[in-house]
């Protein structure tokens, strides 16, 4: 299996004045579109399973960077992930891995954030310069502590569970769609003030909740999101990106 | 109660010149000391409470910057964090939150985030510029999702359990330090090859790490850290910083 998208290859000048200060994100964004990337033809390699959440969170990233990249699929059926040479990858076991070069990264918000801080130049913008970096840092961090807990308990109850033929747990399902719906009650309110989480425009804050929710989607939880105005036009929005689809595509 | 460090106020210059590469380290410095704070002179509020882990993160943030900034206790045994006035800091109700004029942060790894991108002329760099800070990012998420879930549980069970006169889970106890035990096999690997998760340097990726391991290390957990020489080493060199007294001291 193979993905393949716009190559980035070109990256031919230097910027080596940086003028007064309008100029001063300009110089940034320069800044962390070079730096990075000593060896900027070297291809992305990503290891993973199309079916993983942290993967499908990787992929979504490349597709809105528009970035070339190669997957390479871990049979975690087989258990490849908790052997080598994928544990040389990652020594937690878990997907996906990430390769360019000599660097390798795992954990999918770590590498999400360095292709959207190193990519800067490419599709969308993801991530924000300057102060309000901190508030989709924030609502990344909400992300990954308040909501992937809960609707990742919920997918694996409702969604994984019966696909592996293995009883769901109605008690737990039951307590994680009360404590979903208070955290998708604070996000309701978050996007009657900003159409996205992090502000106006699609952020990595956003892209990392994409592949819970479309699990969520398929499953009695749905109802959670419809029921909440602001959180439902997001859903909406969120999921029919390009990117998303193209993601979503794969599994089909 | 409040704590007093430096004052922040000098910031009396801007750059606008950026020449050559072995320079742009240097431009891009600059640009994130300078481009978040419009409002510098603005005193750093925190509000939380020092017995909080999260909080605990934070002001050994601060006081690795050398940071001046007001603290303001959150009384959470009434439940003042989860009332008016302190909803409106943090929607779900959780210390610490973070106020500098009109910016409002919470999620403690956020708040320090800022904190260490917005003053890298300050104290201690705590983060690494360029493309080690992806490697460092990775180790960050490491700490909120393999560390952070099983420490925090084994803290619970047995440092605030018995303060509260709640029995300790010993099935939960024995589950969770098998689990920090492979934790910390992948640290001791990594800690052989560099003298800090992130690198060579102390960063946010260490630092998170210091309030859970600070409260294992009051516990039978101990041994788990102390029987691996790397892991060993690296406890007692980040728990004796300066800037973790001050936050200990507190306490005391």
């Amino acid at each position: 299996m193979a993905f393949v998208g716009r190559a980035v290859v070109e990256r031919n000048h230097l910027i080596y004045h940086c003028p007064p200060p309008l100029h001063r994100h300009l110089c940034a964004q320069l800044f962390l579109d070079q730096t990075p990337f000593k060896k900027m033809a070297e291809i992305i390699k990503v290891h993973g399973s199309a079916l993983s959440t942290a993967t499908q969170r990787v992929l979504a990233c490349l597709h809105e960077k528009e970035l070339e990249f190669e997957f390479i699929p871990v049979n975690m059926a087989v258990g490849e992930h908790k052997k080598e040479p994928f544990l040389a990858l990652n020594p937690f076991g878990q997907v996906p891995a990430f390769e360019q070069g000599d660097l390798k990264l795992f954990e999918s918000r770590a590498i999400t954030q360095y292709i959207a801080h190193g990519y800067t130049d490419k599709g969308t913008p993801l991530v924000i310069p300057g102060k309000q970096m901190a508030t989709l840092s924030v609502w990344m961090e909400v992300e990954a502590h308040q909501f992937d807990p809960v609707a990742s308990k919920l997918n694996w109850e409702l969604l994984f569970k019966p696909m592996f033929g293995i009883p769901t747990d109605n008690a737990a399902v039951e307590e994680n769609e009360a404590k979903l719906g208070k955290v998708l009650d604070i996000y309701e309110s978050r996007l009657a003030q900003s159409k996205y989480l992090g502000g106006d425009v699609f952020t990595l804050a956003d892209l990392h909740h994409l592949p819970n929710i479309s699990g969520a989607m398929r499953t009695q939880v749905k109802k959670l999101f419809d029921s909440r105005p602001h959180v439902s036009a997001w859903v909406a929005d969120i999921t029919s990106r390009t990117a998303w689809a193209k993601v979503v595509a794969v599994n089909k």
